[in-house]
């Protein structure tokens, strides 16, 4: 492995030993945002070799079920997938991996680029599953780094307009850098001011809108704010029941829809990075040194920066 | 105008003078479940001449915009209909419509299964809006008309199974004749419960759920009920903010789609009604001439049968 | 295995040794419309175990490449097919295939009905393709067995009206008792001609045509028929080149889309046949005991009846 | 009205009295690339005011039929269209249109980009009948007008590789100015030796073409060059009857699309100019007062520069 990035569910396994109904009752290896260099291929595996940079998709199906037959393997509910209880992920020196789910990277991208992918899967999911496209509005809630994301991949797709919010003034500074052409920085609005002022912003309401904090009242203020006939995506996970404004939400058709993760993201992402269309370099704040991962983990519990990289392979620090 | 049915809607505004945000501030002609005879048409109209039997779309948008351009006429703002005030309704002898919402009827399909392609609209844009195809496993909950008219129009689009629940055992027996392959009588269950139940009569969880009765168990249990990927259409009303495991529904990546009336369901409907492959006549349980119109909004009011139809040509009250 | 049809490609690389590019170079087993019963199942597979009755997918993906991740797996390039030269077919005793693609046969369903889904599939991933849906009216051209097989699916997935067309009349006629509305029997119109008549017979364009034949004239026909905004759909194949009022297609709007086998239609396949409304048993008009292969063969190459099944187990040789 | 772009129909009509089946019989306008002031407003507009500077999409619908109930209103039959015979274009100073199909310019949009809305939606309405998206890889054959706004909204739709073909290096360094990752000038190379060539710039095959010559070689080599699964769009109109690869395209489920003019682009393009994210200004190379229209059409009669732009206002002559 070359760099792997800490993700905010690795240092949640950490201190609290879960995530929701995922317990870790084993020792397990954390990491699911990573890159590396392969050593060994299976007999069958034609598209790579030793010697290939690859990105590696974390999640892998463990059956060819309805969900991968049609599309969508991130569903597959038996499904392998780094650092997610049993399940060891990747923060390591070696690792084995199904070659279907690593994918060469370009000489033009780095091992941090091909690591960063995940984060971006999960934008380029979430957008997707919007229907971001040529000229969309869009309202992103919630200016951390999966609405960082967000804000990228939705003004790839087209976007003419996205608008983020945030309690921290800071964290829509870095947004406005990512491309946000619309901060607004929120206190105790009701959600019906929310979405007034966000519909004053963009000049009309958002077509779409990516709720990324998980907060009661930022999915209301989703469904208020979103224009009839448009879609809430929810990417941030809250508490199991919310109270919200269906009706508001039904009679204007505006549609709901979560994501699990992602499918089908990481070809998609190495084609846009390898464009140099897109530059997320930017969003490597730290970088530490596998053996110093404890003050990496630390560092990142202590929301400093926005992604904080380990560098797994001792003759090879760089992005 | 020939025939003319009475919808729950209808008595609603006649006892209290409003649904939700709809006030009656001035007298209003009630009725938009309608068909008739054309007696009269505008220079411009070439698809219609006098004489021509039409059934009749109570939506008529005012202005040309983004929502009527993009196919999705009945979101737009100040769209026209009929007994939705301020706007008159057509429960009248004589009656003026844009002809471009007036639909000419073949020979073989009647005046009352004309007037009942509106309940039936609610059930295709509900079920198209779900994405029922061949195969589908459906759980329609709620089996009073609108869940009826889902029944019907999910089997008729390839549905092989489809489960009702009500409270009612003789509402449940209404649903298997027109089609449904399963009941399932409810009480005291909890939404779970009702998953559970849904899934084990199916023998699989059902890809698609449509709630037609808008109370907040409903709800819950449809989004426990629909496989993961599925849709759950909200097509019942109830209270404005409701609580739902909105966290269920996302990472399972269940849509939650609502329906406002519909559109672009004339048509397809006259097509299926004169492939003579559906038998919606059954439906009108009961027949009034329009002079006995309060006799009429009674039967209604007290829940007898399923459709009362109004018969406003004195010279022909024949289905 | 129990039941396995005779398809026309069987016979074909029986009397030519090829079939277009792929070119019987060793001894081959044929069949690809199989279903048996499960004697054996390899350590990790969960869902099937010995006893069970199974229809068998013929398409197996040897990768897990772009095509099986975002579910179009018969466009795999690697893909395993039975009775595709090099790939042995299962027309024998015993067969060894993919736990994944078989798929469990309710008791309700037969194996002849099991061995049918494969040409039924074709119909299913036409249609799909096509988006029939309730209402379409679709114009079939070609009354052979795929034609016949895309009358039941348009119907069954809710056509309002189906107009075939062929030379043989007693084809047309058993598109008639396989649901057809209206079938025209066809000489030496033009291609427009055609199209005018197919219009005439439906009372209006069909927003939809199936093409069944691969003959460059019903492909010309096909576009003219098709409404502006419809869909031709591919699925007979002639010669390679054909020339086709391509700027009539374009300037309608009217998509021409081919199939590649199908994906995704077994189960969805097997609900259908499970919920009893659809009864492709009639389709099967001779039966012969694997021993008598050779006649079977013959029968299928003189054209007699539908389908010719083959009975592979000799204890067992009812439907 | 302040700018009106001249197209390449505009020269056709004035040379030749006619392009394809519409005739010019009578004296008409030409023009309909507009832009322009409001100066009065009917009674029941309420989105524009005297004063408004406004884009004109020159299509309006005369009936509300099926094509516009359903958001292709582009397809219907009886559309007004300025400058086909026999509907005035709005090459002229004062004009009257539609109040819905005039678009309000937001202050910082210049008339001559809201002229321009009207080649771009060519490109719009031709990417988003590709499903081009983020990644996406897309080869555009023909490096004229059409051809770049095809590069230009592409890549605006997050395409990662786009590559151009055409028989003029001049013609293709415009390409690479605008936008275009590749270019690829073709002689005499068969069409399978051009999809070899694209294949090998792009380093896989595209997911789609967009063919903007209408030359049968050229489309044929957009069949042999797309991606299995993707789309071929057809823009460029040649003759009517083409010769084409029909099998290739479709066992490899290559769909092939045509297109008609647009529909529901004039806001998403208004959103994205507002949004300056897009610069499409230095596409107007000619600028001629009205007076001397007759130079203007000879200016683009000879080929000369991109787009020539007739300014219609005495009073103001700037873009």
């Amino acid at each position: 492995m070359h760099s792997v990035g800490i993700c905010g569910s690795d240092v949640h396994y950490w201190q609290h030993g879960r995530v929701g109904d995922f317990v870790v009752k084993n020792p397990m290896v954390l990491g699911h945002e990573a890159s590396g260099t392969v050593i060994k291929v299976g007999a069958g595996v034609a598209h790579l070799k030793p010697g290939d940079r690859v990105a590696v998709e974390p999640g892998v199906p463990r059956e060819t079920d309805e969900f991968c037959k049609t599309g969508r393997y991130n569903l597959s509910p038996t499904i392998f997938f780094c650092a997610t209880p049993p399940d060891d992920g990747n923060l390591c020196r070696y690792y084995k991996h199904s070659a279907s789910y690593c994918y060469k990277l370009p000489d033009n991208v780095t091992f941090e680029e091909g690591a960063l992918i995940e984060p971006l899967s999960v934008g380029i999911h979430a957008c997707r599953r919007a229907g971001v496209t040529l000229g969309s509005k869009v309202f992103i809630c919630g200016s951390g780094p999966i609405g960082l994301v967000n804000v990228i991949i939705a003004k790839m797709m087209g976007a003419a307009a996205v608008v983020v919010t945030d309690l921290s003034a800071s964290r829509l500074q870095t947004a406005k850098e990512v491309g946000a052409d619309f901060t607004l920085q929120v206190k105790n609005e009701t959600p019906q001011e929310v979405a007034t002022k966000v519909e004053s912003l963009l000049g009309c309401m958002p077509e779409i809108t990516v709720e990324c904090t998980g907060v009661q009242a930022c999915i209301q203020a989703g469904i208020y704010a979103t224009r009839s006939g448009g879609t809430l995506v929810l990417v941030g996970l809250g508490p199991e029941m919310v109270t919200v404004p269906i009706v508001n939400a039904a009679v204007r058709e505006v549609d709901i829809r979560g994501i699990f993760r992602y499918c089908n993201t990481w070809p998609m992402a190495i084609s846009l990075l390898a464009s140099r269309r897109i530059n997320i370099q930017p969003l490597v704040t730290h970088r530490f040194p596998l053996e110093k991962a404890l003050e990496a983990f630390e560092t990142t519990k202590r929301g400093e920066g926005v992604k904080v990289m380990l560098k797994c392979d001792p003759t090879d620090q760089n992005p």
